[in-house]
């Protein structure tokens, strides 16, 4: 019962933020004697705003499915988890600002490192929900069939990736992004292949 | 259990489609010396935009019945479904941009254009979802009752009518806007009829 | 399972419906020298948009409350139910912009008439659905303890009150903003007595 | 199935009260000349904006939780618990506007007042519920394991420290939000401890 629920609220939460992203869509006010033309040119200078919502989507679809895969082993909720996946949401809620300053200025240092920061953060939080899991839960499939699952080596691959990619955003922005996507496309393709 | 979660993440993020359609109706400024005419009138003047809301509206209704009536009979789900899942989800979040223009300037060719390039990839990931479902799951009652259901037919049909629509867009607007409503007109009558 | 998502769907709708309403509570710039009293003015000045999203709360509450008790009683669901279904959320998520031009432009008459038109669509939108689910449910509970169910009179009457309302609304709206107000209170009252 | 629509509803009210908060970031518009200079100083200037953000959601994870405690022990649901629910979940929607306000305006007294108000009417709405519940399930964990659980000490408690919070705040603001976020930091040690 506890379970369902707190799944309800991450489902809820994450569903609106994959919508939100989508509101910096704004309709442009274009000068009458442009017509198509205004439109158009618009949309393609809007074309970063789109590609990095499609980021922060797949980002947002990884985090899904890592959550939904962590709490389907899961029997004992106690508070401590209920706080943690708090924290976890929080961060989430971030996500849209970096995502639609990286947006609207794609060529600037601060929303690439910005971004990478929210993701970090959306990474810490995350392992110390999934610890305290997997410590709760020691009939888990995870501590099962893994027994790596409960060592920090995974937690650190991922922070350091994002660690490195903030340090790349001050000189190159657009190769922290290229990171920020390679990760939830790497993570797709390895989980499916 | 695992399908659950998918079918409330789609519920949310549907949900919240349709109901941020609806922001796009801002509050006017009048000028003090208009009152109720003023009000009237900037009314009147959205007309377009009330009518490009009730035919996403109406194309979000007929998406979330397919989706229904498909994951009813699903039994397993595995990453792959989960991953098109978010494609499919990741275009409906696109439906409320091109609503939203086609409704600010119903009269220019780029916003049903748009409108038909997202209700396409909505289409044509929708349709990746369904024969990867329908692949996964072999006693799905749409492969039992009818043979066809695993044929592209009803695919190719469905994107057809859109890229004929898009075609049309760049003659004239209004017919293909008419197809779009056209749409989910017909699929209900034909689900209900 | 049928009626579950279509549950959540409807929960989600009339959620998102209940939190963007207040949305329209906007932070006001206040000039620098005014300070709190800028701060007090600007609340004071939009305690009609504050009373307006009460009002449409109670409403939503309501809707949400007759949903309820209709789709307990539910065992078989058609595409019909559906439909209707969604043409009712299509009118609740209309409910916010005359409730934020109510709020806005209080004294006018234009927004009251036209949050009583939504008021009747909903209505009428919901006893379409309400006498379908009936006649294809004949085991509901509302058959069963009352014959009235499924006569027309609370659905005229409801109507009736809102195209009073309305008529008034063209000499006083502040009487019929009253009246909107009256309905779900009396409701809640009835219900709960 | 009552108690979980009502669940329903209330998870998707609270999960886009934390994730609207959000949207009060707008992304600067920046003089071409500043560059990341621009961002890095609207950043910072909204850093207030931040910190509010986070105590209302820490506010409300412990909204959520409570309710879900409360409501875990429920077994029977009546048309009055519905209503102090709807009630509860309106003041809950009102957070975004005062969180917001405290954010732009920091120093000012006003929204940290404001603040304080719409927090009390929270309490105070969640209270009657808490009794209302509590007395119709007879049966139910808070008052088998505590016999203070109908007292309303804990209640008068909580009520008491927002009404003083408010008393400070006509003095000095950052005392008060000190206060407001010291509230569910205590609740949520006091929880884990």
């Amino acid at each position: 019962m506890t379970k369902t629920r707190l799944e309800a609220l991450s489902d809820g939460v994450i569903a609106i933020v994959m919508t939100i992203l989508i509101l910096e869509f704004k309709v442009p006010k274009i000068e009458s004697s442009e017509e198509d033309w205004g439109l158009v040119k618009d949309f393609i200078h809007n074309l970063p705003v789109v590609l990095s919502y499609i980021i922060s989507f797949l980002v947002l679809i990884v985090w899904w499915m890592s959550h939904h895969e962590l709490f389907h082993g899961v029997k004992h909720i106690d508070r401590k988890t209920i706080f943690l996946n708090g924290i976890f949401l929080m961060f989430i809620a971030f996500i849209p600002f970096p995502t639609a300053l990286m947006g609207e200025y794609p060529g600037l240092h601060f929303p690439s490192i910005l971004y990478g920061i929210i993701g970090m953060f959306c990474g810490a939080s995350y392992y110390c929900l999934y610890h305290h899991v997997l410590k709760k839960n020691t009939d888990h499939p995870f501590t099962i069939t893994s027994k790596e699952a409960l060592s920090f080596k995974n937690t650190w691959l991922h922070l350091l990736v994002y660690i490195v990619a903030i340090g790349i955003a001050f000189i190159s922005p657009y190769i922290s992004i290229a990171v920020y996507a390679a990760v939830p496309i790497y993570f797709i393709l390895k989980k499916n292949g």
